[in-house]
């Protein structure tokens, strides 16, 4: 990969500019954290032209590494007001990569309102008029577009809430099916291409040569070690293929850090109804589909396709995250209830984090009953429409608490918590404050050595231990998130012992470099330094590094409280 | 005064503290700060439990000081997130200060839903159900009240904006005539008091002493002095009781610096329409009022009423920031579509700066055309009923903008702007940038020296000498805001030899104190650091006393730029 595609998508004009040095060695959040470090004004408004929109493959994408096909996207979040790298499956990154363009940044912003489409093609690169997927969802955007371009294009859209510039609006990317159901979720994204006004990038890698591999016979044999490592563990291997991550609702109920009723209870009474073993089991009566990749070359296929009672499609991608956010913290219980919010959340182009614990909020305000599925839908279904709850709600929990007078807001950074209660695993806790993104599961996933017991085995219900948990995890998140690689990829990794130096030989011999561990650690912290800069340059302090609070109040079952002071906390993001 | 009344809203109780000696030599202002520095952790959410509302006559409130019945209203802002004094004219803040009360502070908040009243007399507090008030706009309230408590009580209330705790919401205090034009109109503190569930508050001073005076001879020659400046200022003794502060719409706009259309142009075509000497032409002609004062006690006479083309009542205290917010902001150009939209906002209890800067983002969206008064009077009549574009309404300036995808939005610290453009009067926009409340130009008005020439002589065009200039004015201006007194005595005070000197005189003849205006210097600074104190500890920076980066456009017609560097602006805010 050695070229920048920049799009100015005011004048409608693009241009190919060749890799710096000092940008060669990056990919996926590391290139889109330095180029937002480098290139974006801090203080700008998230939805002005001086802000850009960075999508990048990783170092690995377009290979034949396993799950390396993850993009990133990044830029200044308008969710949160400081940087941001969101990643997602789909089809779109590894047909980027195969076409040789390190990343695509869109600059400027168009005068009037018309909407574009991109088109990257091996020879060239077309921005045409969008008017006849304006105002449309994904699922009919994808559709459209696969019928105009061919079913082996990878596209990337935003739906309503994106075109309306919406807060809590996601890239959506076409999956296998050429369906929505991958987002890069977080963060406002999709606003932020809403604000250039593009409706969908479309990729079409025909006749494009396979991406160079500088010794092929060691990758070929790294790449064999590879799979093996991803299929012997029991996560990778055989709990996230069986139950998708839906399989973590049960465990994380049942270590009492399920969020449920607005972050009240660390149990929900109905975990049962929303599990992954029962959801697996509806799949089956229904004939959907357990096992799928978000992205080919996937060997874990935790996704899945869910259908309704009747046996028709649903949704797809149907993730615990999702799972929880839309259930047991709204204490909504029937499972259909909670996938069809799923599909209108990926037709809409809205987080479904986000938007679950904006419901939350929601009902903490009175607006809707506690635990209604029904209400909800027909809330969610404003935000399409653009009436004035819907951009309220498709804002997200910190805008809709603002909205309608709320004061428990979990949020961090204006970002709302996902599914982990912070009082009841530690760990996490520590990532949601500390990471640049604001909560941020993604970013330093504690739960793995809390409650999993893998890659460790950390108190989740004590202080001790779990800052430098964090930290490290967090360093070597960033060091995955560049390379392409699916983050659950560490799951495998932190359990066996050849798992990081097996990455190294891949990134080695594809790139004829002679890397080794620490060099994968030092890239890590390169990347939250960069982050930490853009942040610190963009007014945030130690007080954005904290909990709401109310979760100084103890979480039942545990009744843990949150106790960590600012000194402790920091030392998650102090670096030699 | 040697009371603070604490107000417990949640258990609806109260008991009277007596002041500690380190408060003891503070008031207004000073005390409000100090307050909530010392008692409301600035992590906290503005909304919550630990927020606390704060109300404090004046050090000169009370007594026959002429101007002196301002009252402080302070709290941690919903809308900017840092500490927030906002204070206003009225009936009530004389009666609190002679019944010896020299805080009354509101804390804790109430679980349910219900509202009260609370009524202060001299022989006791009763904190009583407000249930035939709620969902009532501040005239009815107030009317109902002086009905219930007699027309000499002091009332402060909310609107239903309040109620609805949106962050644009102002506490509105009775005037003379029972009518609700005077305002803490800034930073969402109805809200606050929303929060506390507190509708109302009552003052009734009957039977109370008269405030206790060291010294009487020494006060009452001082204040014979007092009125004579006040009086033989060109400014306050004859241009603001002629045509009230109104009479700025054409010096300002002469100037170029009357921000126009969200702050695109300097000059309005329709300025002439709104002047201050149009309407003082239309009171006269419909029998109106052109001269009266914010509070018992006054000697300016700033304040006006306004009738309508019958010759009925339409609003009160119509005053230049007011009529600039929602007419040349927003291109509306019939004064008395302005006129209605003031009255509507006193009634609903919102800013009228936040709110016509507001209907200037929702133009800007293209939600209403840009100059239709009666679209805007729509428009803002939905703030009262609660409907959701309301809410987005009512939230202010920031939050309309984000509803609606907009990036101008002319903020800072999520405050609106007022009515000065900063790029043609440098000198406000430093205070602007540099104030702990957000954007505010009562905080160190540089408009005197700027435009004026009152109290010196400062090119609005360029930066030189601005920074010091707006300095000074924050420091004294702090000082002025623990007093009681109106802050435009400034006008007079900075053209006076012995102006300072004789409101020093005032003080040290009531309080037998030996006070030099050094000390007043000393007491303007040290407020300044306990609100900068509490700012940073809620986590502000340097990045956060910065003008939006549009200000960097040329503004027509000097097509001056905003141009100032962090450095030099952080000096406005370095104190040895």
């Amino acid at each position: 990969m050695s070229k920048i595609l920049r799009i100015n998508t005011r004048e409608k004009t693009h241009r190919y500019e060749e890799v710096r040095a000092e940008l060669a060695p990056l990919g996926g959040r590391a290139l889109t954290s330095r180029l937002v470090l480098n290139e974006v004004p801090p203080s700008c408004h998230a939805l002005s032209k001086d802000n850009k929109l960075i999508v990048a493959p990783g170092l690995l994408s377009g290979t034949a590494a396993a799950n390396s096909g993850r993009i990133s996207v990044g830029a200044k979040s308008p969710l949160t007001g400081g940087i941001k790298e969101s990643n997602a499956g789909g089809l779109l990154c590894q047909k980027l990569a195969k076409l040789g363009i390190k990343a695509v940044v869109l600059e400027d912003k168009p005068e009037g309102s018309g909407f574009s489409v991109v088109v990257i093609r091996k020879d060239g690169v077309e921005i045409a008029p969008a008017d006849e997927y304006v105002g449309l969802g994904n699922n009919e955007t994808m559709k459209k577009l696969w019928g105009k371009y061919g079913k082996r294009v990878g596209v990337m859209s935003i739906g309503p809430a994106g075109e309306q510039r919406l807060s809590a609006a996601c890239i959506n990317f076409a999956d296998t099916n050429g369906r929505p159901g991958r987002a890069a979720g977080r963060g406002g994204l999709g606003a932020v291409m809403g604000s250039k006004r593009i409706k969908a990038i479309v990729v079409d890698d025909s006749g494009a040569d396979r991406v160079p591999v500088a010794n092929p016979e060691a990758f070929k044999a790294a790449n064999k070690r590879w799979v093996e490592i991803l299929k012997g563990h029991p996560v990778t291997g055989q709990g996230l293929p069986a139950y998708g991550t839906a399989i973590l609702i049960n465990i994380i109920n049942e270590a009492g850090a399920l969020p449920t009723k607005n972050f009240r209870f660390g149990r929900f009474e109905h975990a049962q109804d929303i599990s992954g073993e029962r959801m697996a089991e509806l799949i089956e009566a229904r004939g959907g589909k357990t096992k799928e990749g978000c992205h080919p070359g996937c060997v874990i296929q935790c996704s899945n396709v869910y259908h309704d009672k009747d046996g028709k499609y649903l949704t797809s991608g149907f993730e615990y995250e999702t799972i929880w956010a839309l259930g047991a913290n709204t204490t909504i219980k029937e499972l259909d209830d909670i996938a069809r919010l799923d599909a209108l959340c990926d037709d809409i182009g809205i987080d479904t984090i986000e938007t679950g614990v904006t419901l939350g909020v929601a009902m903490e305000a009175g607006l809707i009953p506690w635990g209604d599925g029904k209400a909800a839908i027909e809330l969610i279904k404003k935000v399409a429409t653009g009436e004035p709850m819907g951009k309220i709600i498709g804002n997200g929990s910190s805008f809709t608490g603002q909205a309608l007078g709320v004061d428990r807001i979990p949020v961090v950074k204006r970002q709302a918590l996902p599914a982990y209660d912070p009082r009841s695993v530690k760990g996490v806790g520590v990532t949601y404050c500390t990471s640049a993104m604001g909560a941020d599961h993604t970013a330093g996933y504690a739960v793995a050595p809390n409650i999993l017991k893998v890659g460790g085995n950390v108190d989740p219900l004590k202080k001790e231990g779990n800052v430098q948990t964090s930290k490290n995890l967090q360093i070597a998140t960033a060091a995955v998130d560049s390379t392409g690689l699916c983050l659950f990829v560490a799951f495998a990794v932190l359990d066996t012992q050849d798992g990081v130096q097996t990455i190294v030989n891949l990134l080695n011999a594809q790139y004829g470099l002679n890397l080794t561990p620490d060099d994968v650690i030092k890239l890590g912290i390169s990347i939250l330094k960069d982050e930490n800069t853009f942040n610190v340059r963009a007014g945030f302090t130690t007080a954005h590094d904290r909990l709401p609070d109310f979760f100084k109040e103890p979480l039942p079952p545990h009744n843990t409280t949150w106790d960590f002071t600012d000194e402790e906390l920091q030392q998650a993001k102090t670096f030699q």
